[in-house]
């Protein structure tokens, strides 16, 4: 079988974008399967894009090729890539931070820049279109490559890794019974904050399950919440509007109020601002 | 053809829950067939979440596997279940009260706890993870099932259908020209409310199609609405604007306002404290 | 392999109605492909539902049934239609004006209504429901069509396409150095504005990529915004949050904010009173 296409933009599907990109796909190879990731991306948000990819890849076939358009400077001069991932995947996305957690957390053993004189949609009449490269350009030579119809090398012309654009990651700060890191993103549904710290060092440095742990978060240096909170596996062991501590779906600490939005109740955000500081 | 695997969630589509639960189906047998049923179930409504399934089972094939995950117990001592239908379906789901109209309305011939030493997705590094049963536990066990690895018996142990936690049912009070009845789910994007009175029932009870109805709603004993309606077969045989009583996609008595919310409008909801009575 | 059918709606995903219309096209096929195009066409705009099937329809496969249903006059007596495209696809959707640039923009074939006796979903106990055609009546007859239980003849009498409900598309003025149309829709997400002009017309009047262009934008005859706005290819050329004049997806001239939405930060919307000119 082909490989799955699997796709994350910042499109919404409030409009037809979606569509004209699959119905490309569908035109380069009905026989192509493919499968929505997400098209709710923040807007410009390529680190999102980036967090997302790493978020949910690993459980996906090896082969599956991952198209995120999450896009702010389309038509101009950042790459337009396909990346091939130490672990046996496929990336097809701008270059411009949206690759910094496969490169970093995955490994990216090549990667390649789109020749648009190859790879690029012809006869629809977008041949003079510069704003929707999603349709244009990914979804066209990722439905070339998943088909079989181009090899990786055939995308076009190999680059360093090196140059890949990176957003930074942060590294937490472990010390026993005393850890601090960031929220580096949320879950913007259900309102919880995910941190940079690996729940096994957490665990190392000295908190367990079932500790009551002093939280301390501050954004830009200001304190906006603190307290003894709980740290469990899960949220159900909290009372309902009460806030914990747990291992989050990619082993890493997270918090939340139990059935409620931590972010909203405590106008909390992510990002290299939010700092978090743990302590026994 | 393997059974179709059908999901509906409490996770939306903004970040990348659904797709890493997509990613491990997939990766247990890439044949499978995924279809969205609703990722928008309102936050830990196992309510709404037992109305849907309730709403759409009926008109897929026999056999389909549904997964419903509105688990706000995740990691808790909630059973895991899949229960097999009287009408030959199959639901994976917690045993949380998601499993009450299906239990009620359809028939549960069956039901057994989901075994985690052996259907609990291993070797992607969640072992330890506690949040997301979605992926690692339901999704993981539903496509073992529908790929036909396991057996409708290999999911777990039986145990009794009297066991299924349910949410109470609410039946209409019907005498002629006099009806009174709850609104039990609405319809979150158009705004109408549906009751738990049959169409057919209502129709009995003396009123009909073209008649002018009167209507009394009330939240917990105060009256919110009440006026002279007209009862038709669909909205625009009411004007724009205008208020009217129909015969709803699954044969109830519901209220809408023709192109506009009568939810929003009215500031009207559903649940056991809304009442609605309806007089000649 | 059979076509493949995709879905616009103004159901969104909130609830179980996707579900329940998806599930009898299975049930009539299991072998269908379904594909959505978008469920968040705006509440009962039939204008948008007409102006996005003109988005995507190109880009699929030849022979694609598109079924469209913004419905407001459901039940009522408005036609339940398939369409036969000039260009070689099919279009199933209630005539009310949302067949509009599939007749003026790609030119209709031949139309059909739908022959309720013969291609509406029996056996479901929903025979007697006049408000949901979507599930009943458009996705059961798009999937006998698609599946070749029926012939296009057969699903139901034509009719004359000059009979067809359309709502009116305006065209721009072009004179040398003067421009003037209407902003005809919206990006919903991204917040810009499509113009009725097409970019060919635009740049043969006289305006150039690179070209400061003076704009003014009056709703109803009154000025909502003026300016000297740049004339680029893509958004990037612009700084961010800056205006910029662009050559949109469909190549017509589309205004937008660099990273920022021009429909809020304006107050500007879309149709026939918005009236935008470009003097050099």
């Amino acid at each position: 079988m082909k490989p799955i296409l699997v796709f994350q933009t910042d499109f919404t599907y409030k409009e037809g974008a979606v569509s004209a990109m699959y119905g490309v796909v569908k035109s380069v190879d009905r026989e192509l399967e493919i499968m929505d990731a997400t098209h709710e991306i923040p807007k410009y948000d390529t680190w999102s894009a980036s967090y997302r990819l790493y978020q949910y890849m690993r459980f996906w076939p090896k082969g599956t090729v991952f198209v995120s358009v999450v896009d702010p400077g389309v038509g101009t001069g950042r790459k337009a890539a396909v990346a091939k991932t130490c672990d046996g995947y496929y990336v097809v996305s701008p270059d411009n931070g949206s690759l910094t957690h496969v490169k970093r957390k995955i490994g990216i053993a090549e990667i390649r820049q789109i020749d648009e004189t190859v790879n690029r949609l012809k006869g629809k009449g977008t041949e003079n279109v510069s704003v929707f490269h999603g349709r244009d350009l990914f979804a066209y030579c990722a439905a070339r490559l998943a088909s079989g119809i181009i090899t990786f090398e055939e995308v076009g012309p190999a680059y360093s890794v090196d140059e890949i654009v990176e957003h930074p990651i942060l590294d937490p700060d472990i010390k026993p019974n005393h850890v601090k890191g960031i929220f580096e993103i949320n879950d913007p549904n259900f309102g919880n904050l995910w941190t940079n710290i690996p729940t096994a060092e957490f665990v190392k440095a000295g908190f367990n399950y079932g500790d009551y742990v002093y939280v301390t978060v501050r954004h830009d240096g200001e304190v906006k919440f603190s307290g003894k909170v709980l740290f469990e596996k899960s949220f159900g062991f909290a009372k309902k509007g009460d806030v914990i501590i747990y291992n989050n779906e990619l082993m890493n600490i997270a918090m939340a109020v139990n059935q409620g939005s931590f972010c909203e109740i405590y106008g909390l955000s992510y990002g290299p601002a939010w700092e978090v500081e743990f302590e026994k």
